[in-house]
This record gives structure tokens, C-alpha cells and sequence, in this order.
């Protein structure tokens, strides 16, 4: 992904766009099990916080252990997940931070099997613009089931 | 969402950027309840139409009103519901009005159950631009599986 | 759609708003049965390749009949397909070619009956600007169950 090197104004078009485009390539790098990569797209101090999880994961050898671990789970029981990150409402910006609130939805497929809708949440981001580029410095995933 | 005081020509990629925007923030202030702000994303005339409906629905007071029926309906079983927008189509513009054609799933997940796919439609819409954002001015759904 | 006459550069949010705005008409077209239109958003001598199928479909007049074997089906059975294409992810660009990975999901709705979701997929494409508009040179559907 190509993208500018300062970050683009809250409300204007290359910020939608850069953080569409940069869901997607997060989103397709986790699916693909390429969860270094996958840590990478968060700040090194990065947090990752759920509903579903009794304590937030924090920081990228964290991340990276956690995605790792489900990766292997869902690859040995042959499963193919797909998370469709959508609706996306950029909100606000507060100091060098982007905050956006979106939809997310997980897919699965077993081997052989039939595709179905895994679970519905809403995901709460602060973005921030490092190096040129987005990451996650701080996601709130909150499954729907839960709430 | 901050936008321009002109509306965008059609064609143009700040006017995709902001139906996109807008769409993500109007739906999940329905998906939240706050159905008076709902409203407020139609004309004071917004027409809400559906093929699921025996008539259409007239107005911001009316628009508010039938949507708290159906928030409370949904919040008394404890269900809760994401209405995604996509594949977004500007088809065209005419006069002030641009026309989008787009698909809308639902998807529903109760307290403590399985998220699931409830309908998938298509939404066509006319926007329009006042007071530096897009409205609604009529609205049609049209559920699949009626067709 | 409106689209400049000159492709846009990789990363450019010019770029990236085409694309979604192709990726939705085109989807609109099949979903619609307009088969003909459909294989006209193929190059001439486009591919659509499949997991799911022994051969690639090759050829604007081979991808239409293929298409139109399927709606004919498709409407004998009274079920409306939808086609999403989400977490749209352009890769780079090589010669005039911009290659893009996205995810395709298909929903399904009997008449009368309850939506549901047929099959979650990766769509890898190879897209080249002709003529103003953008087409798919190369297509390939991986399905999540045969992976």
C-alpha cells in the first residue's frame, strides 16, 4: 500500500480511503495466518481489547502469540475464517489519533462444508498515522451475542 | 463527518467517499436506537418505502416514530441488529439529486445466541444535499425474498 | 460511472473509489441477469477461473453463455443471488495491470423464504484500464469449503 507520508485530514477522502484499504490488507493478513505481519499492523505498545476476553492483549509479540494460537486451532480443524471489517464511521480525530467505529463480521467455511456468519460486533479503533502508515493503537472488539 | 459546502460531482471520488461515510454513520445510529438522529439523515418530506410495507413511510416524525417501535420490539427480545450497506452504485444524477443503488443484509444476533443472516434486499436511494450533507429524500427497500 | 480517461496511480484514493464503484456495478449487472453487460466489464479476452471449476471460462462471448446457464437456473428456482465483494485490497501494479485481492461472499434468497449465506470466497484480480473504464483481464474464485 502506498501512502502518503503525512497523515490526511480528518473528513477528507485519503483518509477513508487509506483506512479502508488498510482493514483489508490487515483483515486478509490474519485470515492467511500471517499473524507477524497481522502484529505489525498494530502500534508496538498496541492493545487489543474484547468483550469476549477476560483481559486485554497487549503489545505486538502479544498479539502475534494470541493470533498464532487460534490460527493453529482453526487450521487443524481445517476451517477457514474470513473477517469483514464494514460500515466503517470515522469519528472523530483527537490529538495525532483517528477514532472509527465500524462493523465486523466473521465468516466461517469448514473444509467440505457449508459457509456461515460466526459471530457479529462492532469494532472501536484509535488509529495513528507511524512511519506512513496506519496501525492500531487501541481496538474494542465487542461481539453483539455478548451485549 | 466533516464535508464540503458544494456537493461533489458525480463521477467524482469525494462524492462516493461520502455516501459510503454517510451510510455507515446513518445505519449505525439506527442499529443504536437513536432513532430521532435517524430521522435527521432524511428530508423533513424523506420518503421510506419497502416492498415489505403496505405503505410508505412520510417524514422525520413518522420515520422516528416507526423505527422506536421496531428498537423497542428488538430490545424487549434482546436481539440486536447490523444492517450493512454495500456495493455502492452511483448510477446517476438529475437535478440536485444523486441516485445509489446498493445492497442491505441484516443481520441479527440474540442475547446469548448465533448471529444469522435475517434478509437481504437492495436499497435504492435519492440524496440529496443540504446544509453541507447528504439526506435521504426517498428511499426504497426491496426485500429479496418478495421478489 | 464517470472515470477520467487516464488510469489512476496505485495508492491513489482515485484508484480505490473506481475500483469499488466497478466492483459494485458489475456484481449489480450479474445479480440482475444482465449477463451480456456483465461480460462486457470483461476484457475481450477475458479469463474467469475457479476452484470450483475444472476448466477457466475464457472470452466475453463464453463468460455471458456461462453466466446465462446459471441465471436461467437461478430464476427457474426463484432464488435471488447476491454477490459481495468487500476488504477490497489492491496489491500493485505491474505493466498496465493493477492486480487486487478482495473477498466474495454470495447470499441467496429463496422467494418466500430465508437468506442465507452460499459460499465465502477470494476474488483475485488482474484489472486493466481500456477505453476509460476499467475491466477484469483475469479473475480467479477460490471457494473457502475446497481450500
Amino acid at each position: 500500500m502506498t501512502v502518503t507520508q503525512e497523515a490526511p485530514a480528518i473528513g477528507s477522502v485519503e483518509l477513508y480511503q487509506q483506512v479502508q484499504q488498510y482493514y483489508a490488507r490487515q483483515m486478509q493478513l490474519l485470515d492467511s495466518g500471517r499473524v507477524e505481519e497481522w502484529a505489525q499492523t498494530f502500534t508496538a505498545d498496541g492493545v487489543f481489547a474484547a468483550n469476549a476476553h477476560p483481559e486485554p492483549t497487549v503489545g505486538r509479540e502479544a498479539i502475534a502469540k494470541v493470533a498464532g494460537q487460534v490460527v493453529a486451532d482453526y487450521n487443524e480443524r481445517r476451517i477457514q475464517r474470513r473477517h469483514w471489517l464494514g460500515m466503517v464511521n470515522i469519528e472523530r480525530q483527537e490529538g495525532g489519533s483517528v477514532f472509527a467505529r465500524c462493523y465486523a463480521l466473521v465468516f466461517e467455511t469448514p473444509h467440505g462444508g457449508q459457509a456461515y456468519v460466526k459471530a457479529s460486533t462492532t469494532c472501536e479503533d484509535e488509529l495513528v498515522h507511524e512511519g506512513g502508515e496506519w496501525l492500531v493503537k487501541h481496538r474494542l472488539i465487542t461481539r453483539d451475542d455478548l451485549i
